[in-house]
């Protein structure tokens, strides 16, 4: 079984830190007491940092707004990397005009309009705009009716032949410690596999998430894929995707990977994080600025 | 290409039939016109027959009630092999005590309770009762609120080691010539890749079905496999498991399959139909007692 | 966690007995010490017993002299039902001409050989005889050239539009204590997914398994399914597969699945065994007759 | 149905192309007559090109060498982008020290050596060398023994957890006009699922093969991803993959996606190239520089 090392040791040989949010920053309880030293060490000794999370119903402002609130007032949106981006990035890129129906809250939604885009919820598509949808965009599973808009939306995906967007590839998320709920990406996997057709999906560990944010941190500093840790608490998101981008990864046990289980789970997926921490907080005692 | 066969000639070879339901003896407008001749034909040269259909919102008295309204007086409820018979077997065979979480309809729920058992909608699931839960059946797309629901049933999967029955395999329905309906098999789908348990599914190609028929079959005549014809329109479910379970099987070109498409499904998907038929009407000059 | 019943204790409550083979009455050390008390319990009061296994690589009669072989006497030929004989069964309903292609052992394809139909090793299909050949067999992992054999193997699938049977569903089978090997089940899926098409699978979980065993069964003796257990040592085929056809079932620690393992496994998959008991060996202080 | 456009008038649009190798430039015959103009064209109109190619059996130097020989001149070594050079930079990157397992030929495995890592077949891993295997690569489809090594492959999988990877995601590769062969992507998804481990895997539709691609072609020109065309013959790597990155994509007509079927496939897949042309050749009444 894999030793458990110092994360303050481990980040020390690093140029830069890739973060997950979920089971990382914060958990269902809020943010993680004393995460905020571990960033108020970044800063002072120069290390990039960014947060890569398979979100897509909140902006980078909405999302940093959240940290704030929680006590987390260094995180700048800036810094946070999320699959709804990508999202928008694809958009920009390659819809040109037309309707962008989504599933998803109307906020969700807003983030990733565009110019020349219309963004329209499945509700309101019908046989007078239908022609003019050019693309579908799974966003959040909320802000819709299920039973009647994942109907309409399998017979839309049925009748124009346009690219289906999965901004979000997680089949479900915690919300409690007993407790998840059934993702955005667990609902689109269902509509594809009606379907039949090729769905387009952004978010870990598929590498398009790491090369956004390998793209912006170079642009801040000289650095490279061995200079670079990703922190994550999921094996076949955070560690499995770091790892085949080529950046050394530790496991953090506060999430997702129990301390009880970590082992087995490793043995039995085959995704071998570089190390394995108890958590991304640094304790108080290991400070020195 | 495989040529098409005169659907009368096709069944003087066989002293019993099975048929599926949707896209051969019905469809979204109702009865086939002129199906009843087929039936008063099996009738009067004393073949025996089987309606074997993937439905398990109804009983057999009110599918059979549903064929009456629609002309088709000959249909038997003792006719009838559903997927909701199998579920009724399990439960019988299988669960003694307790409750039976279902999501469906009131209707589809009452015909498949027996003694001993009690069955509940899973939005009445709660901390008073959930230890008593002994099973959960996916019964019918209709009956309950997706959204709430589904959640309530992936976190009553994960809490309780019990067994998960899918009382109808397929994925969605038609609705009209252009529309489906996503079916209770699709959601089901979704439920089990979330959780990552192993759920037990009755329903066409699975064997069970054949199995169930040609036992009641057998009840009333001496026959073997090689003397029971099974006509279906979809190559996947009717044809995949009628030829798996050592029936020849007749591919109808009356749902599912369109007359301009069937050369390329039957080349593409490697299932071949014994015989091809327009359809299982018999027509009017055709009859001769 | 599930506690560990008395076998003998088990058995008392059923009129017949369905044995899964390796891991339940034998591993790769021979025959299980004591097994032949079972089989002396089930004759002294009468109790029928099957051999339910997923094998295709001999006949009952082959496989019932290698029991003998290893002081099992008492197991006849008629006892054993095989993954092999689904496929002859196959074969002999729905194959009337030509030839059958295999891959395997002489001796596995000398097995299904019947009237009409000539067996011809994959490697000796050429342009003079590939027309003629109307169903390919996976049978066995050994007798043929793994590379240019499957290789001509997917070409002959892509060429002709014939039925494809894999006579034995497992991906792999224990060597030893450490080691397996890729079982014709394995190699099937692997040339499916280069071709696209649909090959029909004789085995456990699947319940055309269990009805066999179930029809010879009845034709001794009136029996139902609640008076019928399972035994086996794999929760995703003999338990998976037993419980679903309505029988009860007893996981044995003998094989794949291990005592200090078994409660984890039961919860991770949602497959839950009647009974679980050490081995299928009834203990020599136990025996009554 | 999508129209068929002039190649030359779309690429006019774009300042860089990447463009597929198989299918594309060449085919089973060779390479494509006349292909030598369009690059002629890219090179006197200043345009970045690259090659991008799901091939781990050779280095770019052997891949450009075999282009030269079929009279395609123009390509540099430094124009090719493999999965292959995806898995050196993985093993720079991941892999300290120790055995690098593989399966392939020794020129394959010349080509991802790199310092301090020894390549050894996985014929040669025994009980002395293999608790120093710390990753296996699945490289080339030839070069081993399939029924021998590959039985060892998933044995040594299962004996120890270190990181798979699979440098050619592709299940199989045309040999003739009639004729595929099993590739190592197939091969290795059959190993993944009897061991039930999470491979890595390197190549189209996956976006690391296009950003390698898309770090290069910045190297030498400020470009962005709305400037570059991907050029492929297959929709479900070369056209997803493109249009996933962001780029804008040509389906030509000269390799998998045939012109009598391009319409139908666009529409069964879901996957929708901006442009379909009938192959990359510009005719030669068309050059003027």
């Amino acid at each position: 079984m894999q030793q458990i090392d110092n994360f303050k040791s481990v980040i020390d040989k690093y140029k830069g830190v890739f973060f997950d949010a979920f089971g990382v920053l914060k958990n269902y309880e809020g943010i993680l007491p004393g995460i905020e030293r571990t960033f108020a060490y970044l800063e002072a000794h120069n290390k990039e940092y960014y947060i890569v999370t398979n979100d897509a119903s909140r902006s980078p402002a909405q999302l940093a707004d959240s940290y704030h609130k929680g006590g987390l007032t260094f995180i700048d949106p800036a810094r946070i990397v999320s699959s709804g981006m990508l999202t928008k990035e694809y958009l920009d890129l390659k819809v040109k005009d037309g309707i962008v129906a989504y599933l998803g809250t109307p906020k969700s939604a807003h983030y990733i309009e565009g110019s020349g885009l219309n963004t329209l919820p499945v509700s309101e598509i019908d046989s007078s705009n239908i022609d003019k949808v050019n693309v579908l965009v799974f966003l959040d599973d909320e802000g819709f009716d299920w039973a009647s808009d994942l109907n309409k939306t399998v017979n839309l995906i049925r009748k124009r032949t346009i690219p289906v967007i999965v901004a979000n590839t997680d089949r479900a998320y915690p919300l409690s410690v007993s407790d998840v709920s059934i993702a955005i990406g667990g609902i689109a996997a269902m509509c594809e596999s009606v379907v039949g057709k090729q769905f387009i999906r952004f978010g870990k560990p598929d590498s398009q998430m790491f090369m956004f944010a390998y793209d912006l941190v170079r642009a801040r500093m000289a650095i490279n894929k061995s200079e670079i840790l990703m922190v994550g608490d999921t094996l076949n998101t955070d560690i499995l995707g770091g790892n085949k981008f080529g950046l050394d990864t530790v496991l953090v046990l506060s999430g997702n990977t129990l301390a009880s289980d970590y082992g087995n789970r490793i043995i039995a997926s085959g995704i071998v994080p570089t190390y394995v921490c108890e958590s991304a907080v640094i304790k108080e005692g290991e400070l020195s600025f």
